[in-house]
């Protein structure tokens, strides 16, 4: 409810709207705290009302604290039912999170133009980019279940072993100390297919020497973390070696470079420098990171191109990578809570190719 | 390829179109094979092409077959690159699956109203819903690894053990079988949380006698399934068997039904009578089903609204339950498919509260 209150005086005090409507799941869970809400409309004059369907309705009744419940019953259309509530309400200007056009277009035709409608998306990012202790909390937790994941990963990885059996031994670790699942689809991508940043996890079995990109995370409660960390089965060449010690010089000067105030095109520039200065900038084919917190992706976006400052409570990850066609890929990451004096790192764990614990 | 062939004849020959632009990743998917795909343009008059960014660019060179592979560039806008692309083309009448709110005006200021533009994911799920020989095969072999993590449920389940430890053993098994992840989250919900049909997966200890709803699905390649059984922690009572024998007679009932030309809310319907006669229609508080395949929630949908009708190569889940506050709840579910004869079970395994497999 703290959180419908922060948005309430960002949204009604401060922008003159007189109603909210969350539509997306990530934010309706942020500010519900209840996983099976279809929507909630924050009315200025008003209780904030969740509509959810029969499915989750006793669910919502029991766990959906400080809100009005209202049933959206069997042939009841959605944004009729909310136009007609925000009518009774009578709210002028509604901001919406995000609708699709087919939504848009029945909400707005069921106000008749007597309520301006306007999408407010980036003014829940600025809440949600900013964690709070709790939140904190839960991340942390999430790194920590991931980094007992990593450490799994490094003894599972050995020639002969399929792709998803190294995943299979990382998730069954992470769920055993206490993940409520996986962040993301896990990423065990070796030999060839580790050049490809996104390469997936199949039954290809792993051979000797071949790089290993391992990308995993724990969710924990809702909230996600993210940590990639590049395994040799075997014994790392000097090229290999090499490689990885550029990726992980950048990945440690950008991480130190963190703070904030900072732009995260600056943090980007940062590891982008060592890896051009050693002869491999146009192998590094993606920004450095992206925000973490109840969805794997969000903002702050750590780019060449990002507009984003950071800010204290920001949880980003920081992960450079050298991707050669043929050779293989490389990749080092983090997540990290931006702070006041020092970074802090909610994932842990060595960055050699093959390493001791 | 031959996918986008029948799209273009639905679209191109039937309809008027004379493009077709996808942007919806489960249908990237099925018409590319290639998981990186940001969007596909299918001109009537020309090649077909993936646009990617720079992380999938290598991937989709690799892996994007018998389609033209264009990269976004840093600081290029996608929908002013797919407008300008259109141009080229001389699209006039541009069909598109899905877009979001802003980048349809985006897409559609970049078209300056030189190019009609239209909304037809319809078009797009009459060919999805409709699983080809290929599909099956994955569907088929994703219900045999749910069906193997289920056989693991029953033996995990026991008075003490935590909800995430049972979802650690039948995730752990179903990859180690050869999953290539979940279908979506496990649900184990026990006890109280068992009356709430999306009661997730907890650190809660369960019970002697709980109820415990197990709900599942491995993923193999993309293609997912699902199947839900329910557990007693110990010895069932009577009440907690006569209810799970009339769900498991709904589902049996609703399952013999399923036939090609069969309309999906006469099957909702059969499921629901048999709940009904036995006085529990108040607490069956969903439809009967849905569509599986790339997604875990697909069309058709089984319910008592539903307007579809079923057709051979159709996959859907037949799931009828019973939730009671305070009592629990039990839902048995398989995924089928729709054939000439009798319809198939994807998903296999006793009915039964406590079981001898």
């Amino acid at each position: 409810m703290k959180r419908v209150e922060v948005l309430r005086r960002l949204a009604f005090e401060k922008r003159g709207f007189d109603g909210f409507l969350i539509v997306n799941e990530a934010n309706l869970l942020y500010f519900t705290g209840f996983p099976g809400a279809t929507c909630l409309l924050i009315p200025k004059a008003g209780e904030s009302t969740i509509y959810v369907y029969g499915t989750n309705y006793e669910q919502a009744k029991a766990e959906g604290r400080g809100f009005n419940v209202e049933l959206v019953k069997r042939g009841e259309k959605l944004m009729e039912k909310i136009a007609a509530q925000v009518k009774d309400f009578k709210i002028k200007k509604l901001a919406v999170d995000m609708l699709s056009f087919e939504n848009y277009r029945n909400l707005a035709k069921g106000l008749r133009g007597e309520t301006k409608l306007k999408a407010q998306n980036k003014l829940v990012w600025e809440l949600r980019k900013v964690k709070d202790e709790k939140e904190l909390e839960l991340v942390r937790k999430a790194g920590e279940l991931t980094s007992e994941g990593m450490k799994v990963a490094f003894e599972a990885v050995k020639p002969g072993v399929r792709e998803y059996d190294v995943a299979a031994e990382i998730e069954y670790a992470m769920r055993r100390k206490g993940s409520w699942g996986t962040a993301f689809e896990t990423i065990v991508a070796s030999g060839v297919r580790s050049a490809f940043p996104h390469g997936g996890c199949t039954e290809r079995k792993i051979q000797k020497g071949d790089l290993v990109v391992v990308d995993i995370g724990a969710a924990y409660q809702c909230y996600r973390s993210d940590m990639t960390r590049t395994i040799v089965a075997g014994k790392p060449s000097a090229k290999q070696k090499k490689i990885c010690e550029i990726v992980r010089l950048a990945q440690e000067k950008a991480f130190q470079a963190v703070k904030p105030k900072a732009r995260a095109r600056d943090i980007d520039a940062v590891a982008r420098k060592v890896i051009e200065d050693a002869g491999y900038g146009e192998y590094f084919v993606h920004g450095l990171g992206h925000g973490v917190g109840l969805e794997i992706h969000e903002p702050p976006t750590l780019s060449q191109e990002s507009k984003d400052g950071l800010r204290t409570g920001n949880v980003v990850t920081i992960e450079p990578g050298i991707y050669i066609v043929g050779f293989g890929g490389i990749r080092i990451e983090d997540t990290v809570l931006v702070r006041r004096r020092k970074a802090e790192k909610f994932t842990k764990g060595p960055y050699a190719l093959e390493a001791e614990w």
